[in-house]
């Protein structure tokens, strides 16, 4: 493998995109394998153009700290059947209701809500099964360290609290408390900071675990990671607003439509870009102390912040 | 804690379920945090008055190998955590679209479906992080391997499959292919080994891995787990057909209005009971290398067999 310092952003994305590619391909099972329709939507819902970044941020942070790729290669994939579950179930009839994702149907239009549910719970599951394989490289303790740090992320503290609050948010009628957070801009701070950032902070702390970091690294890794992950969702609202339809490839101002709680709605389109801007100078001004091993998360991090898409 | 020499058997399923119920109350976020919805939603499906035939299985599979029960606590938890989202997921309208369980309202129609579908995914994730827990009391390689072992139970190659098996069974319109398994009887033992079997099999093997126990007494435990689990199955088809409204708690002879693959529907109740009972003896005769150890699951096994609920 061409090592990491030789690489510019780009290749290096484009490179261990593809051993990302290549791993899902061999770690979710064949089509052709019974009961055939939830492994073809398993494939469906996971090869469909995502950018990857989850997996990308694990390999990039195991790698700013010494580790080998491949050691983290399952827990790369695992953080991407992750993000394609809580997708699937979010685009539910329930949830956001969403046909297409991508410009393309979503899971259940392709296949039917009931295995749409369960597609999203076998990812879950496989997800966990990845994350215990690193054992193999790793050994147990650090494997089983990351895989208490993805759990916690996304329950009801991270990622489902997040959507949890993002329903509350909307006002959609449901049983019982109104939304816990009395700021609106607290609630949408808050709602990104779950809902988003806690399964990318907990991508590159697993990346840093993973190679053996110590807890200085990890730690700086962990304010990345959770700037990166805000800073993130913020410019996804930001697109959502003023995007071109055929580049982000879903309906745009869908956010608005829904009365969802965006930053570009609570603060304004500028100001939600500074706040970007903000957050991706924090993120990179953590990991400092990683000198030149952290140049890629560096590029990584501003990167996301300039893409049009 | 009282050896489990001393009990008998309703002695040790009433103090170790109140142990599991301790437990599940300590785990399981308090409902006054927010967000609250999903907290009270998670409760309320976890404390509907399940059997714990999971979690017992666990602890006495554990206390069976020599092991603490106190050490198999988080993953007993856990395992009933895995039990109660699947029921939650399946019960959705998209799946058995059932109202009631155990006589009360099921979680969609208490919390709606949004939340329901959430609780679900809620469940899921905190049980791979108590599994975790776990590494404190009996180290990370046994909790490492419990948690490969509960994560391949419940994927596409086992529950979710099952569900999945199901679906296509009732010939409900979906998208591909029709089931997979050509025989009628062959497609029933696959759906209930898959559905029920292979997470009851992960639950009394996850209590003799956290014991630390050989390699022989795991694969017995392994035996006596599949064939309990496909006993309880058939037991719990045969309730469905025969069984009485008010002790059953929901609405019988659903699965065959719904045209479901049942033992009862492919062999007739009565060899559906001789078929239970010869698993019985076989799940017995798995374990007779654990000697007296093994007398609280033997029973246990024998219990569920002639149980009427």
């Amino acid at each position: 493998m061409i090592p990491l310092t030789d690489l510019t952003l780009s290749e290096y994305l484009e490179a261990r995109g593809r051993l990302v590619d290549d791993a899902l391909d061999t770690y979710l099972p064949p089509a052709s394998h019974e009961p055939r329709i939830i492994h073809e939507a398993m494939r469906y819902s996971v090869f469909a153009g995502g950018k990857r970044l989850r997996p990308l941020l694990v390999l990039a942070a195991a790698e700013a700290c010494d580790g080998e790729p491949a050691h983290a290669l399952s827990v790369a994939c695992a953080v991407e059947l992750i993000h394609t579950y809580s997708l699937i179930h979010d685009d539910l009839p329930a949830m956001d209701n969403s046909d297409t994702r991508r410009g393309r149907p979503t899971c259940h239009i392709a296949f039917g809500e009931a295995i749409a549910v369960l597609t999203g719970d076998a990812l879950h599951a496989l997800a966990f099964a990845l994350i215990a394989d690193a054992a193999a490289a790793v050994g147990a303790e650090r494997a089983l360290a990351v895989s208490r740090e993805i759990a916690g992320a996304i329950g009801t503290g991270g990622m489902v609290g997040g959507q949890v609050l993002d329903l509350l948010g909307e006002g959609r009628p449901m049983r019982g408390n109104a939304s816990p957070v009395n700021s609106r801009f607290e609630l949408v701070r808050e709602i990104h900071l779950r809902k988003t950032g806690k399964l990318i902070r907990a991508s590159v702390l697993a990346g840093a675990m993973l190679a053996g970091a110590d807890e200085r690294a990890i730690a700086a890794l962990g304010r990345y990671g959770e700037r990166v992950g805000l800073a993130f969702q913020i410019v996804d609202d930001i697109l959502d607003v003023v995007g071109v339809e055929a580049e982000v490839g879903k309906r745009l101002g869908g956010d608005a439509a829904r009365f969802k709680l965006t930053y570009p709605g609570a603060f304004g389109v500028e100001r939600s870009r500074e706040l970007a801007a903000d957050l991706t100078t924090d993120a990179v001004a953590a990991i400092s102390s990683l000198g030149p091993r952290g140049r890629i998360l560096e590029e990584l991090a501003d990167d996301l912040r300039r893409r049009e898409r």
